[in-house]
């Protein structure tokens, strides 16, 4: 099947790989030019411009955007509704907003265009994975994408269905991809993954920073345990209810060195995770995990912040106390 | 191999089965006789007593402990120690506090005997799909019982190496179990393996709850998605980022009853969520989703609190606010 | 002064009288007529309109909005900028949202109208106590009203300058208001006041809560501490460190009833709470106290969520475990 | 009254000025001589020795710890169990866990000794403003050392009793000391007290640090308010919801420098909110807020922590994504 794809990062470029792979004809376009050639020597098609992509599309047209969420998208977004014409398809593969696809759905509608957000998790592993594809948008041109979906998604991966004994799966969920709603659903499903992808990885970081630190040289003699963390997080991958992908991926990282010395521990947020915690303030959820996981990135990127300068002060004025050593002297408690 | 099993719960009773289904000599004791008869039919040998069980054991004996952690599993080590003679040696399966497991090491090796420690994870599903065992105390009884830990182990499940490249495993981790440091470490991981899996069950708590809530009748035209729960945990199994076996489990759940409405939402909690959180208050280590998860559950077993009750009487002393209606005006945010 | 005031709630009625006790001339109107009598016996002059309310005041004008942030703001402020005139400045005092304050200030400006935004802080106790004011906008109005601003702040109680030694203050700030900058900028620095008032709120009520549970029957003996809570808070207000007017009013709160028997523990929040974590978000501060103390409140009008459910079911999934029991069965721990 | 006082730091030794300044006798000792000279020009009788101050003191005798808790307490309490006879009271006043209070007052009972757990509250200022005193033990030593504590405690401070028309209070409370009940139970009080202290000591650090970013370049046009820390910190101590001792504090703090650029933000804990923490978990009581309070200092004292590298790890693992800019790159959430 015929497709556009915009946007040839790290996402892009491997789902048009697997696309083509698959025995669909993406005709790609980008606005720096080095993946070209290599996408090309794959079987993509490659286009002069964005005119000339949509161009070589066969009505009707679908033209995937897989840029950054916020003003690259958005601009793309413009661009292709006056190059594209009434029954075409918008899909926006990034990690876009869900409100900001409710109204640019609306905008397009109005032109006699389809506008469909697909939450994409995978990462680099999706090449040879497969996508886990969340999708929102009008059920027609969902249908007509099946195939491209289909060939982006693990397929099944040969797991046990969830339920033994349930009824033959009514939906595409089997297949690693699922039509969520109408316009915003998949993004707010992907949403929301993340927001506990947050949630997840602290609470491996938590524990393997206590399973590190029970090495330490003050503990009582004969509670003093060095571990392996490496072996340790291979172990659990084995029949252990944590076991997970993210587990998978800490094994990895750990085996590779186990001191994780080539990371700083500045640690970027997405999106993602604030608007989850946004979802989380307008509908009065309480997710004390989510943000907990949300503000320990959001320090990590802080040398002494402000708040904690506010504490010594206070510390200073009511009992004349100084600050705390670094490091050494972190464990006075008792 | 022969060994000695005391404790015949969900637990015991699956792993002397499946040490008999393995090739091994499970001599099986319980306080109340009711697993006897389907046990032995499996192969077990049923002892008359606990004296019997260790008479029937050939030097160096091992008897493998698998009772409620605390009082029971106390006294039975008291019992044992009497029963048992130099060389042999005692195995605590069950959720022990490592410290006791330090304690109760140094008294068993005054009298020659030795104290292993194993924390097992895999629940009602070890019994097909293996129990990952994290072990403590000295190298050679751990050494002696290599065999009874592979069998019960999950064993090479053809999961790919932690790491491409590496070299050979030196550690029995990849078959799913491994010998962690001396007496304690084996509880010790097991306690943080438990912290974790609070703090992921919560992640995905949150994160599912906020998806049913994004089905609200109060929520903006076009901005409410009725999701379809059980779908999205099954898709997320395929390929996402948040994969793990507890959305496995979740999968499964949703799949029974989108609604769960056969839980109250009560949820206990066991003791090693807690002693994490002790030993992340002695080594000062900040934990906050793990200590959220943790109080999660406290709050789930309360009514309205007394916390609760204090908020809305000093909202009462300063505002001459009342209380918040049930349900329908907890959005009154904004 | 004169003074408009539109709005006569428990806030407004009572800034109103607090206006007329200190020779200022408030003109009054409400959408009930309930208020007017006792107003009008108080000194206040009582409108038949809003427009009437307008046309009794001499230019500059100035008409302070005292009512329900949102919609009945929003109304108001449309009403009033279509009857004033040049010059003229509207006053909002209610709980607005910052950012509604700088597109209306916007929106008044250009038709020459100055435009207030004041946060109010002082609850029922605010008649006798006085307003603390917080206060965004342009220099010239804010000047203007100084004599209104200090009316119904507290003024100077008494208290210690905060440095001894410093230079006389620059500020207003201790007469008990303030113009801290433009537009959004009173009603930004109200709800940051807001959001701290949660996280003291919910951190005495933890801590009461914990001092209450000190009698618990399960306690070890010896350890079983049945406190006079009345008398701790009432203690805590002379000399300790956690002595503050919440305090103060928790101390009476528990006086009247230490079981607080009337408060069910439902509470409500305002809006403030969930802005100041949206400006945490925005801003990338971790704000876990203030998140924490912000989902108690939510997790108070629940009574077993959905996220609570799920974990049980994960619970029952992979250890077959039941539900615990009701209150009694909440210690299990150790 | 004759009263012993050993420990002769900040606290102590502005204890007994206090008492002597206030007609009693006190009779001090300590480790170190140099509080000597100047407590003898105030009224102090110095003592020669551990043993010459028991000699001083006429039965029955009262001697008052001032020690740190832990090691030098309980080396004092063992000197002096030795030194005091049947009748005798021994006070501790530092900052003791309530579990060795038990401990030791059961020990000293047997010897016919009293002993007096006083949590004691007021820093550096308690000289002037008074101590706060929280006090367990048995009745009859408690009502002897009445003169004592009512010397040291702040006293009616002018303050409106909690509630207007409530029958004269019952206890000591207005006074600034109470009995608390047995044995542990004033360091109970106090351990809750320090707890409550961290939780609002985080609230105000998180709301100055939100306040200090409102005026960040990075902010929208219109909505950046570079506000003055140290005028509204002054502002909010005059009739709002959040004025409090700690908020005089760090109207100080930020008077003197609103930088607070003399602290560096690593933030020592002293063991009481370790012990809250403990407490919340042995009696299942939900304490987010209290929890993040201590986490947040305990994070203060790490540089990027192993958690952090953790995280930054996996994101690398999965996404190959980089690490996050110092600072600037903090606020790429949307």
């Amino acid at each position: 099947m015929q497709i556009g794809m915009y946007g040839l990062g790290r996402m892009g470029a491997n789902m048009a790989r697997r696309l083509a792979r698959r025995g669909h004809a993406p005709v790609v376009w980008n606005i720096t030019p080095e993946p070209f050639a290599e996408l090309a020597a794959e079987g993509a098609v490659v286009a002069s411009s964005l005119a000339d992509l949509v161009a070589r599309l066969t009505a009707p047209r679908t033209v995937w955007l897989m840029l950054p969420a916020g003003a690259p998208t958005e601009r793309a977004v413009e661009e292709l509704s006056a190059l594209l014409a009434p029954g075409d398809a918008l899909v926006d593969g990034g990690n876009t907003f869900y409100k900001d696809d409710v109204r640019r759905a609306e905008q397009l509608r109005a032109r006699g265009l389809h506008y469909l957000d697909v939450g994409t998790s995978g990462g680099v592993w999706g090449l040879e994975r497969g996508y886990c594809l969340m999708i929102g948008g009008p059920a027609e041109p969902v249908a007509r994408l099946g195939p491209v979906f289909r060939a982006l998604a693990p397929g099944d991966l040969g797991l046990a269905p969830a339920l033994a004994g349930a009824p033959p799966a009514a939906t595409t969920a089997p297949h690693g991809f699922l039509h969520c709603g109408p316009a915003g659903a998949g993004h707010f499903v992907k949403m929301i993954h993340n927001g506990i992808e947050y949630g997840l990885m602290q609470a491996y970081a938590e524990g393997f920073d206590l399973l590190r630190h029970a090495g330490d040289a003050g503990r009582p003699e004969g509670q003093r345990y060095p571990l392996d963390l490496a072996a340790i997080a291979e172990l659990w991958r084995r029949g252990s209810v944590v076991s997970s992908w993210l587990l998978d991926l800490a094994a990895r990282a750990l085996a590779e060195d186990p001191r994780l010395a080539a990371f700083s521990g500045r640690v970027a947020d997405s999106g993602e995770g604030r608007w989850t915690l946004e979802a989380a303030l307008e509908e009065a959820v309480p997710a004390g995990v989510l943000a907990a996981a949300l503000f320990a990135r959001f320090r990590s990127r802080e040398e002494h912040g402000f708040a904690d300068q506010l504490l010594s002060a206070l510390r200073h004025q009511f009992g004349g106390h100084g600050e705390a050593p670094p490091a050494g002297g972190a464990k006075e408690g008792r």
